[in-house]
């Protein structure tokens, strides 16, 4: 029995949940598309270069490494479809205007981002590239709000952040390197204590601004206290004057919210305006996004990006939707059954041949018989 | 540039092609429901050990190769789904009764079948596991030529063979090891000269039925002539007597056939019936499948098993459908417009806002404009 243990972390979906995964997926994927979104599907494995090409150290961990034995070259199976996406919008697409982009598919981590976590997370998301105003920011999160909402969330709590403001703070006393990771890992985990002994004898103003973040907090009044209380550098009011656009934004669409101007625990590679999604019970986001605009610096081809993703199968607390109802019908080389049989499935049916169905482990209700020579439906009740 | 280019035989799935491969997708899938075949979805890697309970050293060979950091055993990167759905089949589903499983899903080759050949098929197919009769595989050949129906292949020439008679004929001869594999092969490539070198000095009845098995070959009288010609030994009876069940039901189901009786091309791991769908243009078969019956041995729970799969990607040659035509609305926080919006897209439109979209690279053929203070869809005709 050994043999057919699968890996830590790793699991097969069986029929109830793959029904709803695959009902979900189908759901998220027409809602992006009425957004406008194209669907792309890259390839599960490719050049380390190309999935390294955002600067994300915690990615390149969890990637595993395969060596291709027609080049020699090392590759990855994918471990975020993300940066493939945006490999596709410089180098492949090549569109002059905006790219609407949507992908969902398998990715693999080599370790689990949690005990509880899956090394197998079925992404789903959608990416705008081309358009570096707030609008852009506007549309995926409406899109994020309305695809947990697809997905049968009721509560959901949306958190928004900006990781400019961290930079701006850093850049202004100057850490570099070790340093700054040090305070943004302080920062990460909201540890007052370390961030302190990080940040000791640095410029009091600016570390005032950094010691403020993790209580820069909640939905009302947030902006107004930043505003407060944060230097006023230049960094510092751009992100604010973002902020106070997006809410606007948002204001307008109806879309509840909260701050957390000390989020920062998105993936490395986001620059600016970064948001996520949680619901009570998930100790972890249940979807992320951000903007990414450095991604054209790599790419040679400069291109604002902002999306989000999520994993399909963290969305499966939901009760699983019952077969749909099926009609059992003999297995036999009858040609007026035969044509009963195609009737009934091209109106859409559910028709099983009876080769040793056992009724306790199929959905029939009914069966196919013939009665006075006719092949009729009946009920099985 | 160098960095971003993909591995050989490995591409992206562009929009066009996206949608195309989509659609087909969830058309099978719902074809394959209709017939009762439950949804699965088994992961991308596991360890090797279950990854090749069915006997199959082509498949071993064509599979990457990972080191688990969690357990330090190896895994690799599914290369074929059905061994997963079989041992899904014999392990996790249990069930006493017959099981209909199908799937869709990327499966990843380290070296291509054939020059054109991808190394990333998107593989989908239907298996049935606990019903050892032929009705199991009339039903997932009539299941076959439906996809490929469903899929818009017009001329489809779907061949049938019986591994069987190959085993029968060499167990009689007492073929064994290297000696079998020769024959094996030159049967394989219908190489009659390597056929007679490689069975001199056997018995000289069964090498003549050996030897007529690539003649055997057609649509009209082939069972008739194997009868006459290939040696009255059981296990060739019993296989003429599956075949010519096989050729009732499917006559009786309107589905045309050749037979192919030297057809040995399938998976090593098949064991009985075997049959492989063809199409003009394509050299390689597009669809394939069989009995591997013997995979119960493997896993510790007899069942017998058929089944077929096919790459829906090499069924695109099909014109690929136009993206549905798209409103174009503007980007504003005008509660009139946003209400407008969502009203489109509730009722099933594409709206794009416009973010620098440009029209010769969108769908758009209308717009919602504001006309006498009402939003309005315009035509841009």
């Amino acid at each position: 029995m050994r043999n057919w243990i699968l890996p830590e972390n790793i699991a097969d979906v069986l029929p109830r949940e793959a029904r709803q995964t695959e009902t979900l997926r189908r759901s998220l994927l027409d809602l992006f598309g009425r957004y406008g979104y194209e669907l792309v599907m890259p390839p599960l494995v490719e050049y380390v270069e190309s999935l390294f090409v955002l600067d994300d150290p915690a990615l390149n961990l969890k990637t595993f490494k395969l060596v291709d034995e027609l080049s020699g070259r090392q590759m990855g199976v994918r471990a975020d479809i993300t940066p493939q996406v945006a490999r596709i919008d410089a180098h492949i697409l090549n569109r002059q205007g905006v790219a609407r982009l949507c992908y969902a598919g398998s990715v693999v981590h080599s370790r689990p981002d949690g005990i509880l976590s899956s090394r197998e997370p079925r992404q789903i998301g959608a990416e705008i590239y081309g358009y570096a105003g707030i609008a852009a920011d506007v549309e995926v999160i409406e899109l994020l709000v309305e695809s947990l909402s697809v997905a049968g969330l009721a509560q959901v709590s949306l958190d928004i952040g900006h990781i400019g403001l961290f930079h701006a703070l850093a850049d202004a006393v100057g850490l570099k390197g070790d340093a700054r990771d040090a305070v943004f890992d302080a920062l990460q985990q909201k540890d007052l204590p370390t961030l302190r002994e990080t940040t000791a004898g640095l410029d009091a103003g600016i570390v005032a601004g950094l010691l403020a973040l993790p209580t820069l907090y909640g939905s009302q009044g947030v902006l107004e206290r930043a505003r407060a209380v944060l230097p006023e550098i230049a960094g510092v009011s751009s992100a604010l004057d973002t902020l106070q656009a997006l809410v606007d934004a948002l204001d307008a669409r109806g879309i509840a919210y909260r701050f957390d101007l000390a989020e920062v625990r998105s993936s490395d590679y986001h620059t600016g305006l970064v948001f996520a999604a949680y619901t009570p019970g998930f100790a972890n986001a249940i979807a992320r996004g951000g903007r990414y605009d450095s991604v054209g610096e790599k790419f040679g081809r400069s291109r604002p990006a902002t999306g989000f993703s999520l994993d399909l199968r963290a969305l499966t607390h939901l009760p699983f939707p019952a077969a749909a109802a099926a009609i059992l019908a003999p297995a036999s080389d009858d040609a007026a059954l035969i044509a009963a049989i195609r009737q009934l499935r091209a109106a859409g049916e559910t028709v099983l041949v009876d080769l040793d169905v056992r009724l306790d482990e199929s959905p029939c209700d009914r069966a196919l018989r013939q009665i006075n020579g006719q092949w009729q439906v009946v009920s099985l009740a």
